[in-house]
């Protein structure tokens, strides 16, 4: 057997594996009400940094509530543990080294609460999506708020259960007016003016 | 606003992550007794991967069972849980892109079929440490057989639960007779013939 290579008991750990993408771990939670915008957002972000050669991954949705949450419903503490599992995923995520993205109404201070003391302060970046419910109600991509005023989806957020706005988020985005492109561009420049990405960035424009 | 930059509604998918780290995204479930060697194993390979710029992750009891997994106990149910939650973790993280390693005793055949079959059949490599229960109980390094034997642990692997061996995984290792090198340079040889690892590799030594 060649002793060329020669293993030593360190364990590769989360600084390894974050300098290896020469990058900082960071998670960037998304909250806001349905149809606000955040999984569109953080999308775009994604795509963006993804290009700029960041390593990301995104927790939505649609990766989540048919797997590892499949079990859970929406009553408050299903919805509390669906926010505990996501923080706990993301956690773990971040500690491969990644950047990484989540888009989850989380309605609850108590719970985004949980989620941030799970991380350490600079890894952990809090984004309110802050659109009116007036504005989620038009779009409503899906029908949902339809259904949920017409009584068919209980304890949905901002009709019959409440969201709780954000009093320190980090960032804060106004939704109802500004583009895509916008929101993408401001938060690129709080993660510049943080010193999460190294290089400078060039603002984007969308064309979806 | 500069329009240099140009978003496109396409979203970041496993392959652009994948493709990102020169890598194909891979789960190597590591199974077997307590103290048969999984973790050990499971964290050499995992550096010999890093250092050879694989991105890696190595999912295990440390960060899991204090974490997403800390409601659950050791009963047969929460056993069960615990593994459909590692296997869903797994699965978000390869499909990150990276390469997952896992080492859980994951005694069920049903739980490890459950998690096989949540993954393209190329992405997911059963590794069975093969470690006699005799020589584990010799090994007993947190002195667990030794209170299991005493009764102080209930549902123990091995003692008063059963371990359900591997029928058809990929990868079988002589836990109790191979060193942590040998065992190491099967699952390089393996990863090569399979062409998980593109370049050639270098059999390792251990010095730990």
């Amino acid at each position: 057997m060649s002793s060329n290579v020669v293993w030593h008991s360190h364990p590769v750990d989360q600084q390894t594996r974050a300098a290896q993408k020469s990058q900082e771990p960071l998670v960037i939670w998304f909250t806001g009400l349905s149809a606000s915008g955040k999984s569109t957002i953080a999308g775009a972000l994604e795509q963006i940094l993804t290009r700029q050669g960041y390593h990301t991954y995104l927790l939505d949705g649609d990766n989540v509530r048919h797997g590892l949450c499949k079990d859970l419903g929406f009553s408050d503490d299903d919805r509390k543990e669906n926010i505990r599992r996501v923080g706990e995923v993301a956690k773990l995520a971040a500690d491969a080294g990644l950047i990484v993205l989540t888009a989850f109404i989380s309605p609850f201070r108590s719970d985004r609460r949980i989620v941030r003391d799970m991380l350490p302060q600079s890894q952990f970046v809090e984004v309110f999506v802050d659109t009116s419910l007036k504005v989620c109600q038009q779009r409503d991509p899906k029908g949902l708020y339809e259904k949920a005023g017409r009584g068919e989806i209980k304890q949905f957020t901002g009709i019959d259960s409440p969201y709780e706005t954000p009093e320190a988020a980090e960032v804060r985005l106004e939704g109802g007016t500004q583009s895509v492109a916008e929101s993408v561009n401001q938060l690129l420049e709080y993660l510049h003016n943080s010193n999460v990405l190294k290089a400078g960035y060039e603002p984007i424009s969308i064309n979806a």
